[in-house]
């Protein structure tokens, strides 16, 4: 009985973000230190376990900050913010359980051969293992965990003179879903996968400054226009010569992360031509259509569940009304309750709104459903603050594979619906009622089939890293 | 010109919480301090400047840690978490601009002739300033500029030989809004002022922990279930010989400050026998009575404005909408954008969701205006978002006069409501139109009269300082 | 087996300062914050547990820095440094072992009837628990753990109008050994005790600030002329009238205390006209007149027994060497070795310098013993190094009485003097022989009788906090 | 006239350290992370920028902890110290001025085809940037500024099986004075330059231990009994098959840098058979054989200058004194004065001792001279203490060449003995004599002629950067 009180809370029970990307370049020098500060601001909530800007200052040379925490409290000070320069990139990262330290933040920034590099990355490389020991293999040391240690190695053993041409012979040996921001003393490069799998988006301000950003949100923080976003398989490279565009590859599909859309980016987001809140919207409408049910009142679980909340309302008829209040002051450390008082209080980070709740059919809708265990204790902190039924709505197929292309998820045996039918689980839960989206009903509130739904489906756009391993192909350029 | 970039922000748009307040009785000892910071946790919401904790060890000496910042960035190791006692208070502080240092941290904790005493309050006492010359004259010295040390000062200049009844004796002299948890060495005292103006209530939980806070949000959040709210007057003891009442004063009446309702309260709080969240949601359906229009969407000021949004909606049938999102990442320190970035890039803290409001005829609900510099912007950046109409609905009446009694106001000249009328306020916000909910709305919202309405009718139920002042009749017994 | 390491050491085996008090007086507003600093730098000796500043901004309002920790680590910001003021006074505090938090700092600051004061002591109130709970009595409230809040009541009862008469009145109750500066808006005030045990200084920059000090290596550390030492029994004002002087007792002895001299001044200090170095260097000659020994080389403990030392090795024409050399890098956290590290690696703060102890016959000189155990301990420490006889000589007689008087000693039971014989306790070391230096040669090395021999005879100026309890004669003015 | 207080000082007037390492390999596991901090401890004179240490855990894995300031600053929490592992390696680093992040803390820890590998140095190669250049044309990067993560690419670029060749293929690479510890996840290595320039001696505890220090003072802090010292060009190998020897280059010479026994080692080390301290005692005799003087008083520069001091005193008979107090609490920031305070204020780092100093005439030895602005105001500060006479002696020939082996030096123009006869200098800072210590008379403290004398006579035991530049040779294997 070793601590009854712990630091970490145990496993989450959501898919998780992994990073988020940044960058801007001016065409003369200004404080846009400041800049990538607000900007990975807006990105905060694809992570939040470290924090790096990155800058090219006026006479060429790269200089970077990193720590760990959000953004607002790894860079702490006037100066540092008014830092001037012409380029600078940035990223947050997504605290996962386990080694976390400061070496793993990013940008990461190096010298070599092209002269000073910095490079952050959103994304997963499938064929990171096997690239890192081929590397290894021809003599290269590694220094952090972070797959964009691998790119700059593939990077800088190019044998051609110009650093794209060079970046160019990487990417074509790395296998996954990434976004890239590159950054060298002249230019800042962005890059996303061939599959376009990873978001990443273009936008510039009325003084002529361009801006990456893995979601639209991020050029909204910044006062940027949107332009378009990145293409599958594309390089962008920004400089003093303007913008310009090539593919690294022709084999390019354009698969996007469905769960984007479900879960991870924020709802006033716009990616590849498509509103994430309308996406969540439909698909709550969706829900009632395709399921029928009489209720009393529809609430979300907060924050990620509200837009579906307010579609099912609407389709329904169905009043909407807010039924959980999510407690917003979390700081550096926050201690978790005991197991005695966490069963007696449940409220501690999400309490009931009994009022709304009391006597009530309610309809409760999350956007998902990965171990169940989240949703069980929600259940049952709705059936003791009086609601009379509890109809769970799941505004996402079930998920029922790993991804392995940039976000965080449990082992296939963790995920529940691996384990359990719907009704299965529904009652495992104490629900009256659960129902999941339809694929097909997914699908309509994308708009679109094209998007990867390889935790929904098994079906991924690219080989995974097993299917790699066994295959064992891989050789470095 | 000195600096484009500030680290906190101007002052903000809002009336602001003072204080909250918490504490715990246990039969035995047990591991309360983690106990209250869970309740602090919940109560986090009324102040974020400090925070601290007062606690009796099982030997029945009282040890105090407090801090600048929230709960979870004071209280940050798990030894501290884990220590046992019979009975502890907690306090969190508004951040007030201006003098802000730990030595203002509640509680305060002192040595006194009837033993060790700590005492945490919210509210204001209107003649705290006459008191403290009094008390100086006879010669007591101050080393913090809060009341509470007025209080104790009052309680140990008392004759009589029981700390109870020397706190009837500094309770006799003090005037004011203030809701009080006060410990000694083997009790847990409750106290609230005269008018009810500030809340208190009571629970318990099912091993016998009887629990005091400011909102009941506190005791769901450590599973206490709610007992009664302290009545105006009244002086409730904890200790092992049970829970005993007493009105320090026969001059009662229940005027509850209306603006903990409007705005301060969490709204899964009941207070006094009200819900908040039926007040507010209450409100959005009258204002929609009292001033009818035709529109697309209704959306709401995250987070105060959104159950009156919903009430709206619902009274008028226009659908409700998440109009702006919040960011929700605000670390210890924010750099607020330089003047140029902020008008450039509106979206740092708030940013506008287009695919709701393009082209739309908008209703947005925010809960008050105090300076109309927050509501303006937020009407320019609807309109750049796209909303063809924007129609403000204020869910309150004007405010027109400063609170004395616990809550921080602007100077009365800085509220908008005393220069213009609602017409000329909605053309200088950029407004389609703009409309206050009434104060006899407010009333039926709140399902009552007896409430201080002081910031908004300019009748207090106390004397004002000013009053005070020019009475000169501050004597100490 | 809990713990093998720990992170704070075992008592320290010496008597300890308790604190150093340092105050300037400027003509016009100038950086003295910055002035106080180094002053206190120079005193830092005296405590390394907490440091505080308070000074007078250039309108007359006074404010406070205080923090736990050296004075380079508190104040530790340029900002903080630049303040400009008229007056300042700071203070550093000795680490007790128990209890020690910031809020037993000094300097006290208080807003009061005469305004705001801030008071920083040295020294010890033998009445101060009396007077507390008369106080308490009274109904007067405690926040803190410091005589000086004893002190600061006392003057603010008072019934006269000046605030120099009221700390007249404070003066005339309180017993023991001080030295006290106290600064109002408009001016500094020195105060030491009737019979001058600790040691207050006087002196003069040549742009006319005034400066008071502990001990004159705080002039020498801001360029200050020494001017004089207060006298005992003495209260000198400085203020825009200049400098003028007052007797608060007619009843005044010169008793400073002896310790100062051999172990707690700095050696270049110089107090009461008697020069610190003079005085131990002096010991060590009359050390070797008294008990002369063959030996090969002398070596003093650093760095309190370096200058007897010396003297030793002029007067007997042994050469000196320096046989231990001390680690200076002490950080704010230092994890003692565990029990069988320490066994094994004695060398990790003192370490013996072997070429000059390998088959020496070596004297060795310590200021003082107090419980024995770590004279012990260098004893097997020399020998293990080499040394064929070790002759330990101790630079003042035999501690055998507890300090009451401004001094941490341990109970007289722990005073290894009271136990053992020279004989017996040199034997018990290890050492071939042990000699303490004569009462009669510390007199004349003080060249004086008039000093506080307290720990050593047992004859005290005042009365003890024993004796007083007894004659429970406290009675408040 | 932007600042009159500055964070850090002006550039020492010393010559500097640059860094000191440190390991240990236990036999079995054991709290070994607690082990290298004591060591790091005792080696801290060497480095007090920032502190490092790698343990290699019980199941062979490498973590490691890196952070800026000293040793008790960076390892401050009991869990940490408490880890145990089979062995482990530690470093410190000197602060130089400029670019001093935590980036460039050593060990260095990678993964490699190797596995993991952590390596810290002492030292300076003189190929480094040649060296570099030529890796990254080969693809390497760099992600410090650190000359170990050279080493560690040629490393990793070895085509041999065993780490052992391949760390003997880097090393036939390199040029320069170093001392290295190299610790795998089975083996602890050591190894020193082939001239032996930097020291490393090897150490051996009674429970089995093996140890790795800089300096011999590092073995006393752990209680290991000193074996011998690595020979140059040697590498020792540690592991479970015991103690083995390796020479990788047959072209060795033995000169140890004269200045570590001049000035940077502790005085209780031994190094390569020579005790530092009798070098620096012997140093004193000789130089007033050199010149003889007539005097009151011998006072040392402390502390390097007081063992000459004390040999001075006893070759010339004229006592030895105390006469000047250096304060030893430096926190983590130190505020210099400013300009105005610093001329009237000499005595805030430094203080004459008035009582030793006082119509006297004193001889001051310093070791070492660089670029005389120190000796300077020293000479100033004795005479207006009231030295009738000083008489500067320099324990050292004079510093005319700067040093690329390890030591941190000022420009050749910048050192002073460049631009003055002694005879100039004496006058130029107000000396009534100067003389420096003779090359011949050096050799005979050092009993040897076989020492780097490079930054004394120009004559270096290897090529100069400037040479191997123009030569530009650099191939890599």
């Amino acid at each position: 009985m070793e601590s009854k009180y712990e630091l970490q809370d145990t496993p989450i029970d959501k898919m998780t973000h992994e990073c988020g990307v940044f960058g801007v370049w001016s065409p003369k020098p200004d404080s846009i230190f400041a800049f990538v500060y607000y900007g990975l601001y807006a990105l905060q909530h694809r992570g939040q376990e470290s924090s790096g800007i990155s800058i090219t200052l006026p006479e060429g040379r790269i200089v970077s900050k990193k720590g760990m925490g959000v953004v607002s409290d790894v860079f702490d000070e006037l100066s540092m913010v008014k830092i001037v320069g012409k380029s600078a990139i940035g990223h947050v990262r997504y605290s996962t359980f386990g080694s976390s330290n400061v070496e793993n933040a990013q940008p990461l920034e190096i010298s070599s051969k092209y002269g000073q590099i910095a490079l952050a990355h959103n994304g997963n490389l499938s064929n990171a293992r096997l690239l890192k020991e081929a590397l290894k293999d021809k003599g290269s040391i590694f220094q952090t965990n972070i797959d964009s240690e691998v790119i700059l190695h593939l990077l800088t053993r190019s044998d051609t003179r110009h650093v794209e041409n060079a970046l160019h012979d990487a990417l074509s040996q790395i296998e996954g879903g990434y976004a890239l921001v590159v950054m060298t003393g002249d230019k800042l490069i962005g890059i996303r996968d061939p599959d376009g799998i990873r978001p990443l988006c273009m936008g510039k301000t009325d003084d002529g400054k361009y801006v990456l950003s893995s979601e639209s949100c991020g050029l909204d923080a910044v006062g940027a226009e949107f332009i378009r976003d990145i293409e599958p398989g594309e390089m962008v490279r920004i400089s003093e010569k303007g913008v310009t565009s090539k593919k690294f590859t022709e084999d390019t599909k354009k698969l996007p992360c469905s769960f984007e859309y479900i879960y991870f980016a924020r709802p006033d987001s716009t990616m590849d031509g498509v509103d994430v809140y309308k996406v969540r919207h439909k698909s709550g409408q969706l829900l009632y259509d395709q399921h029928k049910v009489e209720a009393d009142v529809v609430i979300g679980v907060p924050d990620s569940g509200t837009p579906a909340a307010i579609g099912f309302s609407e389709a329904s008829g169905i009043p909407y009304g807010m039924g959980l209040i999510k407690n917003k002051y979390i700081g550096r450390t926050f201690i978790k309750p005991s197991q005695e008082l966490r069963e007696r209080a449940v409220g501690v980070k999400l309490n009931p709104l009994k009022p709304i709740l009391e006597g009530k059919r309610v309809v409760v809708i999350d956007d998902s459903i990965v171990r169940g265990t989240t949703s069980r204790r929600l259940v049952t902190m709705l059936k003791e603050a009086g609601a009379k039924e509890v109809h769970f709505r799941v505004a996402s197929p079930p998920v029922k594979w790993p991804c392995f292309l940039g976000i965080d998820t449990p082992t296939k045996n963790e995920l529940i619906a691996n384990h359990m039918s719907p009704k299965e689980l529904g009652e495992w839960m104490g629900a009256d009622s659960l129902e999941y989206l339809s694929i097909e009903n997914l699908r309509t509130s994308l708009a679109g089939e094209n998007y990867c739904f390889g935790c929904l489906t098994g079906a991924y756009p690219v080989k995974s890293p097993e299917e790699l391993e066994t295959a064992a192909s891989c050789r470095l350029v």
